[in-house]
Parts: C-alpha cells; sequence; structure tokens
C-alpha cells in the first residue's frame, strides 16, 4: 500500500502515517494538494493529513480540499507528537552547546532547553530538515528536535524521547480513500454543512441530533468571507451517515441546511 | 502607548498592532506567554494578539492565555496579510533568481512565484527574519517574501505588493488591556464556557441566545484532553454582555454550564 503525506522524510505526518496504517510505502509531498491530488488520481492507495492540533486549532485548508476533492475519511487517530533530541553517534547531553528546529519544536521544548545552561537555539524552516542538517554537518557540539523516525531516516541517535513541555500535545490524523469502507462500533461521522445567519439557524441545525440523542463530538463555525452572515459548519457525530439515528437526523439537516456533504463514517479512534 | 506583540521585529503581528492602534510604541516578545505577562504586570499598556486565521483556525494557544490571565478583549480587527517582494534598491524583477520566505510565505505566493522561471524558493524561519538576512547579505539576485514594514525596517525595497495567490487570507486579530473600555454599536462579546456531553447540552446553551434572537458570529468545540465527553466552547455574540439580552442570555447559559467566562465586550471590527 502506498500513502501520501505532506512534509520532508521524518515528518511528523509521516510518523503518523507509520503508527496508524503500519509497514507501508510512504510517499512524500510538498503540499497538501499535492496528497489531495496523488489519492484522487490513483497514484496512491491513501493519504494522510492533519486535520487539528490540540495547539493550533483546525486546519481549514484541508477542510476546504475535503470539499473540493471527493474522497472519504476512513480513519482517524490522535497523534501525540512526541519531540526527541537528536545528535551523533557517542554525542552525551554535556557536548551539547546548539540545538537546531523549526521555532515551534523549540517553542515547546522551552523548559526542557533550560537544563543547557546558554545553549544556542538556532530556528530552522523543518524538524526533520534540522536532522538532515545536522547528518551533513557531522557536528558534535549540537542537536535536533525532532521524530524519532526523522532520526531513523537520517542515521542519528536519540538521546532523549518525550522531552516536550506539554505533553497534551496532539494532532488529529485522517486517512482519506477514493472509496469508502466498512467501518466498526464505535462509528463517527464527519460532515460540513452551511446556513445562512438568520438567528437560530445554528440552534434549529443541532435540533437535528439533539432530539435524537445524538452525541457530538465536535462543532466548529466558519465564516464565509466575502459572505457576511453565511457560515459553514464543521460537525462530527457519533453513529453512522446511512442508518438511523444518523440518517434521520441528517434527511432533517438536509431541509433547512443550505449545503450538506458527509466526508465519512469511520471507526472513532 | 506601549503595545506588546509575538515575533520578530516587521512580523506580521507587529504591523496589525500599528493598523489597529495607529501610531503606537511596539515591543517585539518572543513567545505569546511574554505578551499576555507584559500587559497584565504593566509593563505594556496592550497586547495585540492572533485568534485565528482564514486557512489555519483558532489559535488555542492564546484562548488558553486568555483563561489563565485576568486580561479584557477591547478591540477585533481583521488583518489582511499581504506579502511583498522584497529586495535591494535597484533590484528588478529580470534580476531575481532566489527568494526567501517562510515556508507558508512560500506556499501561500506560489503561483506567483512561477513567473520566474528556475527561481530557488529557499526556506527560511521567518517572513520578518528572511528580510533582515538578504540585507546583511546584500546579494542582488536574491529577494524575500514579508511584509511591507519589514521592508522598511531593514531598510530594503518592495518591488510588488500583495503578491499572495489567495487574497481571502486574513487573520483575526485581538486587542488585550486589563481594563475593560467602552464598546460601540454593533458590539461584539466573547466567551467560553463548559459543558458535560449529556446529549444535548449544548443544544441547551445555544436555547439561551436562540430564544432570545442573539445572533452567534462564532462557536467551537474543543474537547478537554484526559476528560471524555468534556468540551470547552468558544462562542462570540453580537450584543454585549452587561445589558439585555446578552446578560440575560449569560444568566441562562450560567444555570448549566459547568464553566463561563466572558472575555470582553467590544466593537465588531
Amino acid at each position: 500500500m502506498r500513502v501520501a503525506f505532506q512534509g520532508e522524510p521524518g515528518a511528523y505526518s509521516e510518523a503518523a502515517a507509520l503508527e496508524m496504517l503500519g509497514d507501508v510505502e510512504t510517499v512524500a509531498c510538498q503540499a497538501f494538494d499535492d496528497v489531495f491530488a496523488k489519492v484522487a488520481s490513483g497514484e496512491v492507495d491513501r493519504g494522510v493529513v492533519p486535520i487539528e492540533n490540540s495547539l493550533g486549532g483546525s486546519i481549514h485548508r484541508n477542510y476546504d480540499l475535503l470539499l473540493r476533492n471527493d474522497l472519504h475519511i476512513v480513519q482517524e487517530h490522535y497523534f501525540r507528537v512526541r519531540h526527541c533530541l537528536i545528535a551523533l553517534a557517542g554525542v552525551t547531553k554535556a557536548d551539547i552547546h546548539r540545538v537546531y528546529s523549526h521555532p515551534q519544536g523549540l517553542a515547546q521544548c522551552e523548559a526542557y532547553l533550560d537544563q543547557f545552561p546558554g545553549i544556542e537555539r538556532i530556528q530552522t524552516y523543518d524538524t526533520a530538515g534540522s536532522v538532515k542538517m545536522l547528518a551533513e554537518e557531522g557536528r558534535r557540539d549540537t542537536a535536533a528536535i525532532a521524530s524519532r523516525l526523522a532520526a531513523q531516516i537520517f542515521g542519528l541517535e536519540v538521546i532523549e524521547e518525550g522531552i516536550e513541555d506539554d505533553t497534551e500535545n496532539y494532532t488529529r490524523f485522517l486517512t482519506l480513500s477514493r472509496e469508502p469502507e466498512p467501518a466498526a462500533e464505535p462509528a463517527k461521522t464527519s460532515i460540513v454543512f452551511a446556513t445562512s445567519n438568520i438567528p437560530g439557524a445554528l440552534f434549529r441545525a443541532l435540533a437535528a441530533f439533539s432530539l435524537r440523542d445524538i452525541d457530538l463530538a465536535k462543532i466548529e463555525s466558519r465564516p464565509l468571507k466575502g459572505q457576511k452572515w453565511q457560515y459553514v459548519f464543521y460537525l462530527d457525530f457519533l453513529g453512522r451517515h446511512d442508518s438511523p439515528p444518523g440518517s434521520l437526523a441528517l434527511s432533517q439537516l438536509a431541509e433547512t441546511a443550505s449545503m450538506l456533504r458527509v466526508l465519512g463514517t469511520y471507526t472513532q479512534g
């Protein structure tokens, strides 16, 4: 199975793809658009993309691409971002006076790095790219912060794992496919819908779920720019789109929504 | 007036602060935490932080900091991110064979950059930092993509402005203060509240607004990690927290919410 992800080899997206799908062949893509395009064209079997994270929120870009491409969500997975301190073989913590990483990697390990007095923090464009740089330079006074996978790919060693200050740093990833797949229980369904913001439009929309005791797992509004008071909503509910009560709730929602798209029913992750 | 922002001098946050507050003294901070701390301690008069953007969604980190610090939102502003092609004085488009920017800056100008055949795209850690680098190197074959402000700060020239492919690229910024300020009409109020996810808890919470014909401008759920089925909601509504019907809706919401915080009432931006 060939699986596309966005980023450099060793990026956290690649680590997530391997954690989700096991021993698959990964295909690095420069942009999210390329991931969707490769799945749509059949060049790869699956695509793995992040959809939201605990620090940065929903990745609207990928919701837009879900609306634009006729793909199905077939899997979700909460991936714990575990930063590693990475260096050349034999380097110890006492040797380290410089560290490379993406600004977010450095920021997320700030308290950890304070144990190295006077350490020079050097910002780079990419976590996995930092490891590549370090491997090329061969410096023994420098470490990088990135994934364990990046260390493996570029032949460096993990000195310490899980060095992030906030252990609640996770990202939700989705697996995308051209065809739907059967989902096990408990199942979750993701939809996107639009309403006009006549007062109470959302309230009526949610009634479709509430009146049937359907649990919501996510609700998020996004204003449509250039169309004041027009909103798109991202909603996840527990249940299936093609059997009751989910199917009945969707029928009722369709009566008032100006747009409704089912992105997929999949096993809850 | 002294105003703190996060980022390097010339960052888009600084440009937004100047657009929002006029001719103020800006104070660059390394982290969002520092912006909040400087406002709380009185070291600066205001802080300006991004809270959501049209591509990346809500910045949960800043919602967390709003909950942790007792500050007030006194202003909102939708800032259009306008990327500029920046180079040394006298450099023309024909001279340019390389370009520096943050990966997002490069990605957002991809179609524009295609007019330069074979241009080398070099990723850096920061848009404003690219301009600083270019100014130090003095290369005449290279341009940077960043804000007009960054060009002014580092003494370079703007060859072309508004080169982003997607002209709907905007970020919503908030101004924070220790004390609330009077808001003009139309007023908007931001709140954060939590509910247990007994089916319909959100439905009941929204009823407080819907039954009073109060328009919602934003609703977003965020699962509380480690507390399955406990949610925090970010909600903006049109109206005030301290006069009807907003005050009445908040009283009703308080009856069922496990937590409720008013972040501020301010003029709609």
